[in-house]
């Protein structure tokens, strides 16, 4: 799964051939085309492996506030800066997901990547009402739209020159999260 | 441009050729290799045709109330169901939006393609504030707010299996826009 990542990174999906990721694959290289006879079986795998792995990720410190744990998935998503590696990371998984519109593996493998996500976030949500920190919102709805939001400025981000959007997307989430969630508006 | 937006619609991004496109073309064929010597060329300048289109649209009609011009938008992204022709539409869209990470022109157009969209919805904000209908907001920030919004919850509604996520989008948006625009709260 690391060679598959090492080698989508290097040349792209579009240049990605089985042969460039058992060039990355240390170990037996006909094992691989063994269990592989498409780069897009290997990569639709490569992918639910990514997924289980954001799944069963340690649990976040319950410590950290919700709006700090909001906070820090909007950096994510779209932090200020991207350095190179954060860039080739969310380029090489887009390029997967424009696989999707024509290849339902991936499709299922996106679909319940999003909903990995946007639990997550409803949870976040939760914990911020249980807390009395956030207006006692539909969380489901809410998430739903945050989660468009990131997404949508994600992708804005990686395909357009346009430097303003990002920066100002993320200005105007932050305004949406103090004035429909905030329940303290001082803050 | 039609034969191009014909032979991307049938055949994909992956497996066009310019081959494909001349098929589509009535006209000489040699005058297709005559002005292009690559499908990504040729793409870009039917993505440039297609922008240029939409700008030069003939304006909305005025007497069209603000908040429906708004409402229409929405559809236009986030309709409760997507006829074939239109999902073929934007699959293809999305398909050449995938190229930008690695070709600066598709950036470009991309780039321009925002800036249009977004002006053309500042421009329904400045129309609805002055006439009273929604809240003095800083439009340019909502405008991309609400951009963002609809371009994340289409790229999902084209990437996964998840049937949920588009009517949900569409009421947070619709709920959003309630809470933060317009100014009469019974409505």
């Amino acid at each position: 799964m690391e060679a598959t990542y090492e080698a989508l990174r290097k040349h792209g999906y579009a240049d990605l051939t089985i042969q460039a990721i058992a060039d990355e694959f240390a170990k037996s290289k006909s094992l691989l085309y063994y269990h592989y006879d498409s780069k897009d079986g290997l990569l639709v795998d490569f992918l639910g492996y990514a997924i289980d792995g954001f799944a069963v990720r340690e649990p976040v410190d319950p410590a950290i506030p919700p709006d700090d744990r909001l906070d820090a998935l909007f950096d994510d998503f779209l932090a200020e800066s991207l350095d190179g590696d954060r860039r080739e990371f969310f380029v090489a998984i887009f390029e997967l997901r424009s696989q999707a519109p024509s290849h339902v593996a991936y499709r299922d493998q996106f679909g319940r990547a999003d909903r990995l996500i946007t639990a997550s976030i409803t949870e976040i949500l939760c914990a911020g009402i249980e807390r009395g920190l956030f207006y006692d919102v539909d969380t489901d709805r809410t998430a739903e739209l945050l989660y468009s939001m990131l997404t949508g400025g994600l992708l804005r981000r990686l395909t357009t020159s346009e430097p303003r959007s990002v920066p100002t997307t993320r200005r105007a989430i932050d305004r949406f999260v103090r004035s429909e969630l905030l329940s303290d508006r001082d803050n």
